[in-house]
């Protein structure tokens, strides 16, 4: 079941400042060989549901090992069985609708 | 690694109401063993990461299955390594709070 | 306009237990007069849209007051112009198709 | 007080397809001045709390005008006492501590 998700890994109980978890995050997730974007709220990315999730979990034990003792994490997930859709042809589809004026 | 965490399962492409996949998901929930519970907004669970996340899929699976096209799910899920907490300790604990005045 | 509501105000760059938060804002949940209920991932409410915004935002208010750096929140909002719906209705539609078996 | 948030309008009870109903919240908020991105599983948006919330309660106004009877959001909302910080430079001290290595 391919899946289109978001996440927001927010680290409790540390610094005021989180880029360095962010960061170790985005490491993770090259590893993962998944599609994945970094935006100003979050990371989406896409693929098969395990392997999303297995990503969304990695992030989280490394950050652990970090140190961060309390991760809270916003996860967006969606599936569609009437057709595949990449990240991609979402926005795509949005930007033709705007077009049409 | 156990997580507390919710989930809020919305079709998409149904009819308005969705009471009767709210109950289908409840249902698959209640097969896991896993603790949960149902509120206005979503349902909370606990248990380890792999199982609560495996619960969730299923859910979307089953939806699927009664034909919904097309699901977006929004998930919370918590992960600490300070300490053990249940999803009664945390209510508990603002509870607490609350009585300090 | 009428909507059903859930927020999870996340302190960062705090200490690892939120309970002191949370219930500095269910205080502040208490002087609004809006319906209300604290569950293990958040707090469910109901009113008028602008009220509850309203009510989320002074709870920003109160934690940057108490010496929160930095708050992340999580909204659900729910509006339907079908019919007017509550908390308690959306839970009781639950069990009724629970109960059909 | 300035926020950044992030919104994602779920429309219920109407087609499998939402592309046209992510435009139409897309030239509403065209028309608030505020700067806002539109991302693969929903927009960013950043300004005063009350217009971020205002442009987010036009974009249900609007959607209900169209038609949809109900409408689920998620919106994320951040804000913070100890500076200033615009939604690029979130993505810009990301990409610093990527490029420490």
């Amino acid at each position: 079941m391919n899946a289109i998700a978001e996440f927001t890994i927010i680290p409790i109980g540390t610094g005021v400042s989180l880029a360095e978890y962010v960061a170790a995050c985005q490491r993770v997730l090259e590893k993962t060989g998944l599609s994945y974007e970094l935006h100003a709220n979050g990371t989406n990315l896409e693929g098969e549901w395990d392997q999303v999730m297995h990503a969304i979990k990695s992030c989280h034990v490394k950050l652990h090992e970090m140190g961060v003792p309390r991760i809270s994490t916003i996860i967006k997930i969606g599936t569609r069985t009437d057709r595949e859709q990449t990240m991609a042809e979402k926005i795509a589809g949005v930007r033709a609708e705007l077009e049409k004026g």
